[in-house]
C-alpha cells in the first residue's frame, strides 16, 4: 500500500525553476521532466523516451517539443511522437509519452500524478496571500532524505521549535502556551493564541510599535500533504482574535512536502507578509535566515529516518503534543484507503 | 535464468594488461585472477584462496605459482596446492582454486567461463585485420555501468552517432541512408552502402585523394557478445562493393561487451586500419578522440540503465532502426536457452 | 540465528571513550547511547527517544539525565520519563527508553545486551594483568568491516603474521614451531614454546640481556568474543614453562572483537606488560607500531569479508593451523544454540 495519495495535486517546483530547458524531478516515485512551451505554460511528461527510456531531460528542445538524445525520437507537448528516429519512417502515433496535469497557481507548478481525468484545477488550494495585492511571497527549495510524513508531524508541533531551534528562533514562551486542536473535514488545525505577550524580535520589528501584542499561530493541515501556518501579532486592544487578525502584521508560512520516494521528499517552502513589501532586503536576509532554520530541521528529521530504519522494534510514540501530526496522518489513511476502495470498485 | 552466454570465449583483457603481476577482473559474475608464468602464458584462476577466500590477487607471485598473503598457502598454475599454510603440512593435492581456459589472440586475452571441456580455440573469432601484416590495431578499455546488451543495442545501430555524437563523429548523412538488416546462422550483419558520396574528413584524410566516395559500413554481431564494424571509403568507379572493398581505405573496429554482473561490463574496444600504418602519431590522436566517443556513450548507456530501474512499468521498445540489436537479443536468448536444455538433458 | 551470543558481556568501549558527553554505538545491531552520570558511572540506554525515535546521543545532558534534542522528552538514567515534552504535561512513568547492564572493569566498559535479570559481573573475565600493580595497560580501538569471527580466526592462528605482518612483526621462525590446541571447557588454547632461541628485536630489547630464551606464546579464547595472548621471552635455564613464565618479560595481549552489525564490528586491542612499565614514550611507540599492524590485518580482514560475498558457491576451508579457530566458532555455535533453546524451554 503506497504511503501517499495518488488522486492530488503536489506541488512539483517554484515557477522560476521550470523554463524551457528541462527539468528532472521525481515525484511520487514517478521520473517526470517538466519544461516551459513557447507559451511558456507547463509540460510535465514521463522522464523516459518511449524507445529506449533513456531519461528525456537529456534531450534537446525543439519548438514546443521534445527530442531524445539517443536516436533522435520527437515528442510533442503531449506526449506524442512527431518524428521518429529514422526521419524516413512512418511517424507512428502510438508511440508515447505519459503526461500529466499541470497547473501554475500561487508561484508554484502543481502536477496531479493519478487518474488524469479526474485532474481538477479547482481543487489546488486557494493560497490566497500569495497572490493578493499587499502581500508579498517568497520562499525556496530543500530536498530532505526522509518520509515526507515526519516533516507533516514536525510543523503541525511548533513545539520543537524550542530544541531544534535554540539558536535561531525556539522561544521557551511556546511551551507554555495552551495549544488547540481540531478537525474540520480533512483539515487539521492547531491554534495557539498568545495574548498580551511581549512581540519577540522578529516580530517587534515588523510591528514598528512598543507594548504588549497579542500573538497567534494556527497551523493547518491540508491533503495531500501541505501545512500553511498563519502566523502574526496585532496591538493588545485593536481587536486581533483567532478568527479574524488583520489588525497588526500577519505572515502566512506555506509549506508543501511532495514525496520522492518512500524515504525522500522535496520541501517547498515559503512566506507570505503583509508588511515591508516593497523591501526586498527583508526578503533577502529573511530567506537566510530560513536556511538556517532549515539545515536544523533537516539533521533532526534526515536522523529520525535513519532512526526508525535501525530500531525496527520500535514504533513512534504520540503524546499531547502530536496530536495535529496524528489527525493529519490519520485523514491521510483514511484518503488512501478511500481512493483504494474507489479504484476496486 | 542467467543474461549472458556460459559457454563461450569472452574477451578479459588486452594482452598488455595481464603480466607477471597478478589482475583481478570479475568475469561473468566470476571474480578471476590472471597473470603471466615464467613462458608469458597466461593463467586465469578464480580470485578466492581455497583456503580462506582472500583474494588471490593479493596475493605473491614465485616462479609460475602464487602464494596467498593470507597464510601463504602456494597454488601452481594449475590451481594446485604446492605448499600449506604450515610448510611442515603434507601437501593436500585436492586444496585447488577453480582455473579457466585462457588463450591469447588478436592481442587480447580470452577466457572460457563455462564447462572447461569445451573450451576449444577454434571458437574464438577470426580477427584477421587485428593479426595481419599490412594492417596496424590498437584501442582501449573502459568499465561501464550497464548491461552488456544495452551496449550492444547501441551499436548494432549506427543511427544514434547523430545524436550522441553531435560534437564529434555524428553526421546527418548517416540518418538518410537505407540500412540492411540480415541474420545468418548466429550472426546479424547490418549494412549501409552509401555510393558516390563526399567522402567525410577523416575518411577524406585517409584516402589522400580528392573526389567522390562509395562508403560502407557493416555491423556484424557475434555470439556471445561482439560487434565488429568494417568502415571505408573508395574512389567512385575503383569496383568496391558490399561484398568486396580493399580497393581504397579501410579499418575493423571491434567491440567485446564483456559481462561484469547483471548491471555492469567491460567494453574492450579496438580499431584495426590499412591505412597509416606506420604512423603512431595517427594512432594516439585517434585513440584520444575515441576516448571522447565514448564517453558520450557512457553518459548515455548509464543513464539509460539507471532509467530502466527507475520504469519499472516500462518496457524497451523496437523501431525499424533497432532489427540489428533485435535480432542480436534473440540469438543469444536462443543460445543461453540450448545451453540450458543440454544442461539439463 | 543470530551469528552472536545474546547473554553476555561485550566490550563497549575503553573507559576514556565514555564521558558526560553522549557517545553512540550500536552493539549486536542495537543502537545505544553510553555516558557518565555526576557519580563517573556509566549509563547504556537504548539511542532512540521514546517518543519520535531521534536519536538520544544528539540529545542534551542535563545532570543524571539526557534530554531530547527533538521536543526536549527528559530521561533519567534509569530511561524513565522525567518531563514530557509539553512542560504542562503529567510525567507518565511508562514513558522510557530500554536500559542495559553496565559494569566498568580493567579500563574498559562491558555492556550485557541479553536478558538483564542475568547480568552478572562476575562473569566478566578477570583480565588481572590490565589491572594489577608492577603491570601497565594500555591499547587501541579500531572498527573493521567484516564479520567478528573472521577477526576471531585470525588471532587463534598466529601463522598468519609470516605473510600479512611480513614488513612488521612476521617471522619465519613462527612456522616451524609445533603448535598445539587444546579445548577446556568453553575455552580454547593455542599454545607454542619455542626453547633455546635467539630473542626477535622486540623482546631482546624488553629483556635487556643477551643470550639464547624460551619463548611462548599461548592464545586463549574466551566467550562471547575474546583473545587473550600471553607472550614473553626469560633466559634460558631461569626455569620458565608454559604453565609458569614470570622469569623474564611479559606481555598479555587483549583483543575484544564487539559485533556492530552481521558484517562489521568493534576491536578493542590492548596490551599489558610487565617491563618498563613507567616508560610512557615505550608505551606510545608500541601502540603506533600496533596501528600500522592493525592495518595491515583490516585491509585482509575486510577483503576477506568482500570475497566470501562475492564467491557464495565457495566455503571456508579449515586446515591444521585453523583449529583454533574451528574449535572457538564451534564453542560459539553451541552457545547460541543452548541459549536458544533455553529460551524457547
Amino acid at each position: 500500500m503506497s504511503t501517499w495519495l495518488n488522486n492530488a495535486w503536489y506541488v512539483a517546483g517554484w515557477d522560476s525553476e521550470v523554463d524551457s530547458a528541462p527539468l528532472a524531478r521525481t515525484i511520487c516515485g514517478v521520473p517526470m521532466v517538466f519544461y516551459r512551451k513557447l507559451d511558456r505554460s507547463v509540460v510535465a511528461m514521463r522522464d523516459a523516451c518511449p524507445h529506449r527510456l533513456l531519461p528525456l531531460s537529456m534531450g534537446l528542445r525543439e519548438g514546443d517539443s521534445i527530442r531524445c538524445k539517443y536516436h533522435g525520437l520527437k515528442l510533442g507537448p503531449d506526449g506524442v511522437a512527431e518524428e521518429m528516429p529514422l526521419r524516413t519512417d512512418t511517424v507512428n502515433r502510438k508511440v508515447c509519452a505519459e503526461t500529466y496535469a499541470v497547473a501554475e497557481r500561487h508561484r508554484f507548478v502543481w502536477v496531479w500524478i493519478g487518474e488524469q481525468d479526474k485532474a481538477d484545477p479547482a481543487l489546488i488550494p486557494d493560497l490566497w496571500p500569495c497572490s493578493t495585492p499587499g502581500w508579498t511571497f517568497d520562499g525556496g527549495y530543500y530536498p530532505i532524505a526522509c518520509d515526507y510524513r515526519l516533516m507533516i508531524d514536525n510543523l503541525m508541533d511548533l513545539t520543537h521549535e524550542t530544541y531544534v531551534h535554540s539558536g535561531s528562533i525556539g522561544q521557551p514562551e511556546l511551551m507554555e502556551a495552551p495549544i488547540n486542536t481540531r478537525v474540520e473535514g480533512d483539515q487539521v488545525f492547531v491554534t495557539r493564541w498568545m495574548p498580551g505577550v511581549d512581540a519577540p524580535p522578529f516580530w517587534a520589528g515588523a510591528l514598528k510599535q512598543a507594548g504588549p501584542v497579542d500573538r497567534w499561530q494556527i497551523c493547518q493541515f491540508l491533503l495531500p500533504s501541505a501545512v500553511l501556518i498563519d502566523v502574526g501579532v496585532a496591538p493588545v486592544g485593536a481587536g486581533a482574535s483567532l478568527e479574524s487578525h488583520d489588525q497588526g502584521v500577519r505572515g502566512m508560512v506555506v509549506d508543501f512536502m511532495t514525496p520522492e520516494s518512500e524515504g525522500t521528499m522535496h520541501y517547498f517552502w515559503g512566506m507570505a507578509r503583509n508588511f515591508e513589501i516593497g523591501d526586498a532586503g527583508f526578503t533577502a536576509r529573511f530567506k537566510a535566515q530560513q536556511g538556517g532554520v532549515f539545515a536544523e530541521d533537516r539533521e533532526i528529521l534526515e536522523a529520525q529516518q535513519r532512526a526508525i530504519a535501525a530500531n525496527p522494534d520500535l514504533r513512534l510514540a504520540a503524546y499531547q503534543i502530536d496530536e495535529g501530526g496524528v489527525r493529519a496522518r490519520q485523514i491521510i489513511a483514511r484518503a488512501i484507503k478511500a481512493q483504494q476502495q474507489e479504484a476496486q470498485a
